[in-house]
């Protein structure tokens, strides 16, 4: 299994169990929901940005307006691109060890612009499909004008790590006698009823990709 | 309705319909959910993590471990501290009008450390007692190596502003005559059943605090 290298950045302080740095572990967490949150700084103040990413291969890739500040700043610099998806609360006996189980990876890198107008439809294609298989080709194609609003960045999958908690609350030994209660609450994202757009010609029946939607 | 000063850094230059800086818009969407993402530099270099906050009036407070990189690095620099809440997607006739529905509030500041044993049981008593009302007093109380294994951070908000986008996708006006399907698809986080702990007498009745949780 492939491994990205352990950085003096990325290696685990602390509670090292909880790290992993295969490909396969982060790509399943970068894979299981879109919402990522980038850092970096724009004249020289941290900003932390919440977005869509998804992954081809060993690349992730964000996009947005052209004309934003976002996407203007980060191809110069060192980017930290983080994914959490929140699983459970942790109860425990003590407020100390009460905990969170969640996947999260994060990841360091400088993004590149995706160049060319083919590359960058093809890119965003796949984004799209990855939400809902085969939507692309039902859509009204993407025109000149729209490719050039539209930055894609993408980053290579080099530096960085995936941390993971789950289970049980780890409890002081002498706190198992005590009369509380312990355990875990499980959370998780689900998808409701997709609701059609009130403009929408009620003919148009709802396509198989929308109906057959699960949150990853 | 107190507002908050909007800085050169605060201003939305984009899509200016979307934003708020109103601390009662702002409140709910901090006290929506307790997941956020701090961005700031250790040794020179961004970092974007994850972590709960808590909101008490008009600060929001983080914490974790007081010999982790994390804690240690935060007060001493200007830092962005991100809540996203996705609502749904939202699915137009077009890939260059799919959109996200979302709640997010974006925070920039200097946190302060919280001084003084008191103070700190306080405030993590606030954040326990938010998400399961009543539960502090029924734990095994803090001690004192437990107290100082912590570090609370507190930052006053002060600069930052609301992100909100709902309802709809807005197509261009000469797509809306396409036969494509348009909408939203709802998303939300749930809670699941508790789990008690393995190790739990199974004499020890799921507390109401517990059985009542619902993800806010």
């Amino acid at each position: 299994m492939s491994e990205l290298n352990v950085t003096e950045r990325s290696r685990l302080r602390r509670l090292h169990k909880r790290g992993a740095f295969d490909r396969e572990t982060i790509n399943a967490i970068l894979d299981a929901g879109p919402l990522c949150h980038v850092a970096y700084t724009i004249d020289g103040r941290v900003h932390c940005l919440p977005t869509f990413q998804w992954r081809e291969g060993n690349h992730v890739y964000w996009h947005g307006s052209s004309a934003g500040r976002m996407l203007k700043n980060a191809p110069t610099q060192e980017v930290c691109l983080t994914v959490t998806h929140m699983d459970g609360y942790v109860i425990a006996r003590s407020a100390f060890h009460h905990s969170v189980n969640y996947r999260s990876v994060m990841l360091f890198g400088t993004p590149k612009k995706v160049e060319g107008d083919e590359n960058a439809t093809e890119r965003l294609k796949t984004f799209v499909d990855q939400i809902f298989p085969g939507r692309w080709d039902t859509l009204r194609p993407m025109n000149e004008k729209e490719l050039k609003a539209t930055t894609i960045l993408s980053m290579e999958i080099k530096e960085g790590a995936a941390k993971i908690r789950s289970g049980d609350p780890v409890d002081d030994e002498e706190d198992y006698a005590l009369p509380i209660w312990a355990g875990t609450l499980p959370v998780q994202m689900v998808a409701g009823q997709p609701a059609p757009d009130a403009r929408l010609d009620p003919a148009i029946p709802m396509p198989e990709d929308v109906k057959k939607f699960t949150y990853r």
